[in-house]
């Protein structure tokens, strides 16, 4: 079902020769969603055409977004690939494990993404941080170079493979995992909250400290309805002592 | 061991672009035997080092040759690498299965080889006849246009998976779980916060709101750090607002 395909999130690709060819990746294995986060040089992107070969029905619906938020804000599970794995504290996949759990994910009707970063410096740590996973392609370790366009191919590539295989039903149903606009959510009522109270300090710190409390909450896995049971908590801890006194 | 690995044979390649592309592609996934049949432009290419990114050490070792024959006569197994499975009798494998054998035949210390055809035409008959097998990328059946650097880039890939020679580093272990008394403690202080902003209402809900709560916090799967900065979190939120102003 088209709707459970894995998205390609191309956060910040610089060339549109690259944006062609990783749409041509795709569409050789089936997948036809592409999304563009910023892309340097503007969309629609007269280079990206030619090196597309044919697969035009992918740049023709690709759909542009400011910031990274909005371009996976209706997703549940986000891949984020990375040439070697970063001190994230988050789970590290190879393109196999990222396929078989997307056709999981799909199973349940979660829908997955896969963010590549800009081709000369990859996915910045911020861009990370909204992945629930790392998906890292096993290299030669002393040649690691793997273009934007391989790396799509690779992943599409697995996903393929096991795309016309039917999920295992009847394991213990969980709730459906939250949206990652859930998740953003409540991460900036959570900051906003601690902000109040002055919670980050030295304040220098402060980003090193939201970015170990995101990680901790994207790897817990809630679910949306869990997502909310927890906004209730930040709101009523949050509460001046004498608000319900009136 | 080096000599049992693949050989990739592009034969008549058209473009030096695409045969540096190859080489980053096997370089990649540890491959380092080109071998090169009449290559159209001769060799060397002044167009192939740039596309390599690097991978010079497959380009500067690459052997050429006149002819097919020659190219293969000390190999033992040979796949032919086509978009669709001819009309030619002989066994149609996808990349995975070709690595297996390829493996299988290392082990008895037999060599083996993929060759890739002309960019524009793809391999001739008569080159396939030299082949034991003909290996397949299953594609999308509405968009086979794969080209000759993924072509390979599969190829090797699917080989390395099934080696020792590439590898993930650096995977980070989780921190250890919490222990249960750590657990029970964060819940005993997140309830008295929660009791002291009279989150729990009506009061009858209470204990199944504490289960669910706790549920919640157990199946997150969280470490002792972590335990201890959501202990942080919670005091600081459900300071008084006029707390840090003294």
């Amino acid at each position: 079902m088209d709707a459970m395909k894995p998205v390609i999130i191309l956060v910040r690709p610089q060339l549109g020769q690259n944006i062609g060819k990783a749409a041509r990746a795709m569409y050789n294995f089936g997948l036809t969603e592409m999304r563009l986060v910023a892309p340097r040089d503007g969309w629609p992107n007269p280079d990206a055409g030619p090196s597309a070969s044919g697969a035009d029905v992918v740049l023709d619906n690709a759909q542009v977004f400011e910031t990274l938020d909005e371009a996976v804000g209706d997703l549940h599970h986000v891949f984020a690939t990375t040439v070697r794995p970063r001190d994230m504290e988050k789970p590290v996949v190879t393109p196999e494990q990222a396929a078989k759990s997307i056709h999981d994910n799909a199973a349940k009707n979660e829908r997955s993404g896969f963010m590549f970063g800009p081709e000369r410096s990859g996915l910045a740590n911020d861009d990370i941080l909204l992945a629930d996973t790392v998906l890292t392609v096993p290299v030669n370790p002393e040649f690691g170079s793997l273009n934007l366009a391989q790396a799509v191919v690779l992943a599409a590539y697995e996903w393929s493979k096991l795309s016309d295989i039917v999920g295992i039903s009847g394991i213990k149903e969980k709730d459906p995992a939250a949206t990652k606009a859930a998740l953003i959510g409540f991460f900036e009522q959570l900051e906003d909250a601690l902000d109040k109270k002055r919670h980050f300090h030295p304040i220098q710190r402060r980003s090193a400290m939201v970015t170990s409390l995101r990680n901790m909450f994207q790897s817990a896995g809630f679910s949306s309805q869990q997502i909310q049971t927890l906004r209730g908590v930040i709101k009523s801890l949050s509460r001046p002592d004498n608000s319900f006194d009136k």
